[in-house]
């Protein structure tokens, strides 16, 4: 019979793989309180340097889907035809509120979308803490409400109910305490798990590189982007996914009701170019993926998507025509100390200011503010004038401005030419 | 104010060394219960692979240290001269009984040897084991009797109180059952806390390697050795290291009341040749220290070492003229396929068989039987007759006799010429 020193001992010095029995066997030990969590963390430390092989990783990911439910998303249709699933995930990013216009994008060109996302934590905002900035709107649906949802919508954004990989969350917060988040294969099979668990028939993930994203080594996203759609093929569903850059903030709006706005100015037809290309790209994969024949931007100009959008904030009690809330403070931050055009915004500093301003949490158990965040009045390219400000900053509270202007020194240049434009799509990866 | 998830994230990706402040701030937050043991668990998996600086080990050491109390040593005497205080730790071998020789031994050439002694886990027993073989005999002792003992006999051997470095018993048992023992940073500082909190002002080092040992590649063990001697020095303890041979055991008996027995013969004059090797250059390593002049050998062969045994036996209650248990069952092992001369005879793999005749527990909680145990009958260098018998096995179960065979096929090897001896001291560490 295993046991836990064992298995530790294994892996700590990678002197042979895991077997799926004992990677079975640990996780219903895990669960039945026989191994416990130092000995799960001493693992997982010893997993953050010698990794799991792919068969390691198929294996403990199966295990944490089949900790519970999986859901079924098939058999929708409307107007006699069939309706597939199929979702999008993205490793998060500074001002990534692509969720909130590629759900209803995607489920008005005629597929299900049954996202299920997280909140924020650190310097990147959660899409559940943006459309909570709508009055009345929730966050939780039980399965049949999901289920209802998507067949009125078609589209839905909902946190993950408890039923969905029961042990990913519990590993989750583990790894959270103990330093040990930062893991290719941890990352993959905890993404790659609840979004297995909630049934989509496929699956895009975006995989940010770059000052803002989780992973900035353009390498390391790489790997773990190929390690999720192995991931995923291996468990029966079409996945691929995009590398993107994460340099400088996605659109101009940073922060919870700020990033509503924009996602709601996207579906409208006035979408920011660098939020509508990231958006478009992955809509195209989606219902490639899903032999679904239809144009996005066909959808947005036709209104067709902000009518989805408004229908699937409305299925879930939100009311989209109040007036989203608005801060109580504003001040201008980062003038420009020439006239030029801005060649650098990082991402991450104007992340951590909006963070710092209220929008996002230390800590798990921290609420977070709606309305506070950042603007950008300019973006690389653009031309700016010297003493003009670049960004907006936006609090509850007056106090917040300064770390926040602390968190953004340094973060912008100008240049005398306009900087190279480049394609924000890196890489793509999977069939 | 340090936080658990950021020393672990330094130490995790060697960014920088922990400083002496946030290892205070760690053993104050883990004893308070603010650092979990999962927490600890990750950080010393890091520190398994990233090791510890000598400053951090410094600093991680003396909080094991002042986690306790240090006891003083000082101001013993006999017959108008001063009694300087020194101890000996091994590191463990098999068949290494020699605590239980030198302690009397240097006792009565004038030192006080305050040896604070463990008990066995795995393969290689434990003095506290041993040593209650002998009919009425007690671990345990109190600060004031075991100042009186030291007072009145000069030496004891007796397990750890439980206000000597508690932190490292806590840290030692999750260690234990999170697969991260074998770190030399943790191993140095595990042996050396509660050797420094023991009051000794001089300590000697028996790190054994070979097969039988813990750390069984030679370079592994002379970097223990001078990590230990290092932390001694640091603490104001003079510390020296010997590195012995552990490839076959150590004299000819293996297990509890089978050892006394030959440490008894050894404290007579009629000690194995190898055991007393290694016993009387600890013996003189020791005396040096303290600046003790006197020849171990004559303490032997005049019989004031065997007294001062008998005495140390009395002091802890038990009776040096009981005759010791032995065992219900006896069984020849390992017949000699040729004549020839024993070329190898495999520690490990004696040290197992024992174990599993019972001299040895698999868990903390388990007992041990103190008759059970190997004699060997013929060791490396002796010529034996094809067929007989090179080991003798004892256990109170004639069921145990299957697994301990198990462990001992193919320990034996026979050639034609003796092989070449050469000596059991392979190296010195500390001035």
């Amino acid at each position: 019979m295993p046991d836990a020193v064992s298995l530790i001992h294994a892996k700590r010095d990678n002197t042979r793989s895991l077997t799926d029995a004992e990677i079975g066997w640990l996780f219903a030990a895990y669960a039945s309180g026989d191994v416990a969590d130092e000995q799960m963390a001493a693992l997982l430390m010893a997993i953050y340097f010698n990794g799991l092989d792919g068969a390691e990783l198929r294996a403990w990911t199966g295990e944490m889907i089949d900790s519970g439910e999986r859901l079924n998303l098939t058999g929708f249709a409307a107007h006699g035809r069939p309706r597939p699933s199929v979702d999008k995930h993205s490793t998060g990013g500074v001002g990534d509120k692509v969720s909130l216009v590629l759900a209803p994008l995607v489920a008005s060109c005629g597929a299900v979308v049954p996202m299920i996302s997280g909140r924020g934590l650190g310097h990147t905002g959660g899409t559940l803490d943006k459309l909570e900035s709508i009055p009345g709107w929730r966050a939780s649906l039980g399965n049949q409400e999901l289920t209802a949802a998507l067949t009125s919508v078609g589209a839905v954004i909902a946190a993950a109910g408890s039923g969905l990989a029961p042990a990913d969350r519990r590993l989750y917060a583990l790894r959270d305490v103990t330093g040990t988040v930062e893991s290719i294969p941890l990352i993959a099979s905890s993404i790659m798990s609840k979004k297995i668990a909630e049934g989509t028939s496929a699956l895009v993930l975006d995989v940010k590189t770059g000052s803002g994203a989780f992973m900035q080594d353009g390498q390391q996203a790489l790997e773990l982007a190929r390690t999720m759609v192995a991931l995923g093929v291996d468990h029966g569903v079409r996945t691929r996914a995009l590398i993107t850059r994460m340099d400088t903030p996605l659109g101009r709006a940073v922060g919870n009701a700020l990033e509503v706005a924009e996602a709601i100015a996207a579906l409208s037809g006035e979408g920011p170019e660098d939020l509508m290309e990231v958006t478009f790209a992955l809509a195209r994969q989606m219902l490639d993926l899903v032999g679904l024949d239809a144009d996005p931007e066909q959808a947005v100009a036709s209104g067709r998507a902000l009518d989805t959008f408004r229908a699937m904030i409305k299925v879930q009690g939100g009311d989209p025509d109040a007036p989203l809330p608005q801060a109580a403070h504003r001040q201008g931050a980062l003038p420009a100390a020439a006239s030029g055009w801005v060649t650098r915004l990082d991402a991450r500093a104007v992340g951590v200011a909006a963070w710092r301003l209220g929008a996002g949490r230390a800590r798990k158990e921290d609420d977070v503010s709606h309305t506070a965040g950042v603007r950008c009045l300019a973006k690389p390219g653009d031309y700016v004038r010297q003493g003009e400000y670049v960004l907006e900053l936006h609090a509850d509270d007056p106090a917040r401005f300064g770390p926040a202007l602390e968190a953004v020194e340094g973060a912008l240049a100008i240049g005398g030419e306009p900087p190279p434009r480049a394609s924000l799509i890196v890489d793509q990866v999977g069939a």
